[in-house]
């Protein structure tokens, strides 16, 4: 195993989180808040630490899957750490635990917070809880990718394991444009937001809190009401612009290079859109009696919709307390997810239409048994290894899963808490229901079901495997071998996945 | 299609349905019943049916997948269509939907009843319910393989179509030799309880009754308040058989024929032990403080947990009143299910087993991409199509349960009881949790709802593929087609599943 590599990076990341932690620092000097303070010390230490790390540069800059998804998770699980330190030492949140939630709760674009009065926090602290909302929704690494010189196929397994999906699609043939694309085009949505914001009459730092929240289909607020207190206009920008950044980028990458039509044919964003509408009915249909007037009732479902599918999860109205017909809406919508390769969470819109076809093609085999099909998406067959890994990691999730609301459960709350609590979190959307609703925080849950709940937003986040595999034993084995110095990297001849960057 | 094949099994079907309906016929003679007159008169009805379509005999015996699956899935539908005609008629159950609900759930061994008050039901009519359990238990196509002549391997594509479990196991070569020594073993199993039961000092009727809903690990009751009312020892010998029909006949075929050590090796015999015995643990310990004494709590900690995981669904306690995390388990034992093999059902500890191996594997290939691993199961590799058939089945039920779940949330009770109603009547169990609980029962929901869950039941209990494929509309083009008389077989040489019989 390439450890010298595996630590490179990580030092780079922490200097990268040091740089962005200037954005709290700035905020603070705006408002002449001291906690500011914390927040620049944190950002010399990780960056005196990062270059220390990188002290011992890497003779050999290869390496494979295992090491992408080491260095993936590794990198998501320092960052929170060094993260956390700012609220935790300026005394915002005290709690070691807690602080650590709320950052992994950040960095994941889940939003669950275990703060009760958000508010009461200095402008800094939350501006720094929705930033790390921006930077998780696109991956740090995958920031890193546009950066760092590595060499043969290596870029693509960082891609692999950080970006959600089936199946990483490179816009472009080299890693590290697609990954300057993709950013370019994040960048860009995210200014677009906070322009129509101030449109609207919201302040700046609102503005800029709110849309990076959005953009990572984050859902942390900086008021205890989430959205509720703005206005209309301000809810219908929001939520155009989560449904906006639940679209798999692929779809914005050709509409740039005009292939518009390619963009509109596209299976996924048709299908999201189409789920979007019918679930929006439904709940629409389900609240209108309970509503100011037919806009009020539009407004509201259409807002919940988009921001539970999205995994976004802001709030406008506690959804908690509708009727059990649009809370299984709501319940279905948090494992559906977004788009694949978009900023949100989720079991995938893809995914789904993959299974979907596979049943078809299992009761067709059943009528017609010789019959050889292939599954297709937009004409083109879906290659078999692909669809295994989806089967597969349904199975994995429904595992994970499983044995995370038995963890949650020990702690003896309701079952529709412990269910939704591990479904918000796995998903990275924020709120579940009950005990776990909008209108509620996570910090009343016991400290052992808290790192539980950490552990799924960061299985989440990755999608399952980057983050399972650090508990499989022979990776720390492989860590903690001494090793000649010549054997530095794994040199087993593993299969390298992707092409070349 | 070999449509004569099918009409004529059908016919072979209502024969023995009519013979098997003497049952409730001699119960009725015993307690002087005028009730079994309307069980007479059907069971004349059908066999006359049964004969009348049984006239046209088919030229050809060989059929394949596809209308194994077909045969299967339209017995059990025309069953329960006849079984629930005495109910209806005789005015115990006058409403035709209850009615066929009721009788789905017997057949198909899940055991949920639409009744408040079964005592008031005549000693016929409950005899019937039990008695139903234990033909779907086993299954009335497997007691017909065991009778009627069918060339090549047409009986195994019965057998693979009704057998609950990812693959059929035959105990020898000969599929007909096979369905026998099943009914021999689970017939003697059946006479053990009653025999074990009338020592305890339980009535005759009331052994008859409850051997007949254990071994078809059903679940109906006689009482109001199901098992509670009995002695503990009559609890624990239910118990015990509860856990001893949930086991893979498989095993006890091996001990029959001495290989008493292969069957002690059975790798899901043991998981299934071992999570009964830790999960009793568990429920033991939630329920403890709230129980008379140790002997109390284990009894109940016991008998619950064999229900829940054998989906027999008796109850000696609500355990709807119990805790988050003794609920939490019982639901996730819904799932889990029986062995494969067994009478039981859910989704089948050997399939867990598979996809915990699954994901063992997927987790290795990432850290040793070239590794060529095979699943192994007590030292065998595992086929390939075994595995995929598995994900296939998880993935589909997956989806089968949230459309289901989707549908029954349309009657907006909360989320538990809609949650627990198809999850208990899927894996066929009996009772779920809050308004579905085992103190209340069916009746409450719409008939929107009641036809949802009797799709769910059969679904369940033929394990999805066999009712899936009637809703394909090439199966009913095929079906309804007109053919030449010569080509009244289905000639695409479609492949034929397994050996020879």
């Amino acid at each position: 195993m390439n450890r010298n590599v595996i630590t490179y990076i990580l030092g780079y990341v922490m200097q990268i989180e040091a740089i962005l932690m200037l954005v709290p620092c700035v905020t603070a000097i705006c408002y002449g808040e001291t906690e500011g303070l914390y927040y620049l010390g944190t950002a010399v230490f990780a960056f005196i630490l990062g270059f220390l790390i990188k002290l011992k540069k890497p003779i050999n800059f290869t390496f494979y899957l295992k090491e992408g998804c080491i260095i993936t998770s590794l990198s998501w699980i320092v960052m929170s750490l060094i993260g956390c330190l700012p609220l935790m030492i300026s005394g915002e949140i005290p709690n070691f635990t807690d602080a650590l939630f709320e950052t992994v709760s950040g960095f994941t674009t889940t939003g669950a917070t275990i703060l009760s009065d958000v508010e009461s926090l200095s402008h800094c602290a939350n501006m720094w809880r929705c930033f790390t909302h921006w930077i998780g929704g696109m991956g740090v690494l995958v920031f890193l990718l546009a950066v760092i010189p590595l060499s043969g196929g290596s870029h693509i397994n960082i891609m692999k394991a950080e970006s959600p999906g089936p199946s990483v699609g490179k816009l472009v043939p080299k890693v590290k444009q697609t990954a300057r694309i993709l950013y370019i085009i994040y960048l860009a949505m995210t200014v677009a937001q906070i322009i129509l914001l101030l449109i609207g009459g919201m302040p700046l730092y609102d503005s800029l809190a709110t849309s990076f929240a959005t953009a990572g289909t984050g859902g942390f607020g900086i008021k205890n009401d989430s959205i509720a207190g703005y206005s209309s206009y301000i809810q219908w920008v929001t939520t155009i612009f989560m449904i906006l950044f639940g679209v798999n980028f692929n779809a914005y990458y050709l509409i740039i290079y005009k292939h518009i039509k390619k963009a509109l044919k596209m299976e996924e964003v048709r299908c999201y859109f189409l789920i979007i509408i019918f679930s929006t009915a439904i709940v629409f249909a389900g609240i209108l009696d309970s509503s100011k007037n037919i806009a009020d009732a539009v407004t509201k479902a259409a807002f919940q919709v988009a921001s539970i599918i999205t995994t976004t999860g802001f709030s406008t109205t506690d959804f908690d307390l509708w009727s059990g017909t649009c809370k299984t809406v709501i319940v279905m919508l948090m494992f559906i997810g977004a788009c694949a390769g978009s900023t949100g969470g989720g079991i995938k819109v893809s995914r789904f239409i993959v299974l979907f076809k596979t049943l078809k093609k299992e009761l067709t085999s059943y009528i017609h048994p010789k019959s050889i099909q292939k599954i297709k998406t937009e004409g083109k067959p879906i290659e078999h290894e692909v669809i295994r890994s989806i089967n597969v990691y349904i199975v994995t999730f429904v595992l994970v899963f499983s044995c995370s609301v038995l963890l949650v459960s020990l702690e003896n709350q309701d079952l529709i808490t412990n269910f939704t609590a591990v479904a918000a979190t796995i998903n990275n959307i924020g709120p579940g229901l009950s005990l776990a609703g909008p209108s509620c925080n996570f910090g009343f849950f016991s400290v052992f079901t808290k790192y539980v709940l950490i552990f799924d937003m960061l299985a989440g986040r990755l999608e399952l495997f980057p983050l399972l595999i650090l508990f499989h034993p022979t990776v720390w084995k492989d860590m903690f071998k001494r090793v000649d110095k010549k054997n530095d990297t794994w040199n087993h001849s593993p299969r390298r996945v992707g092409g070349n960057s």
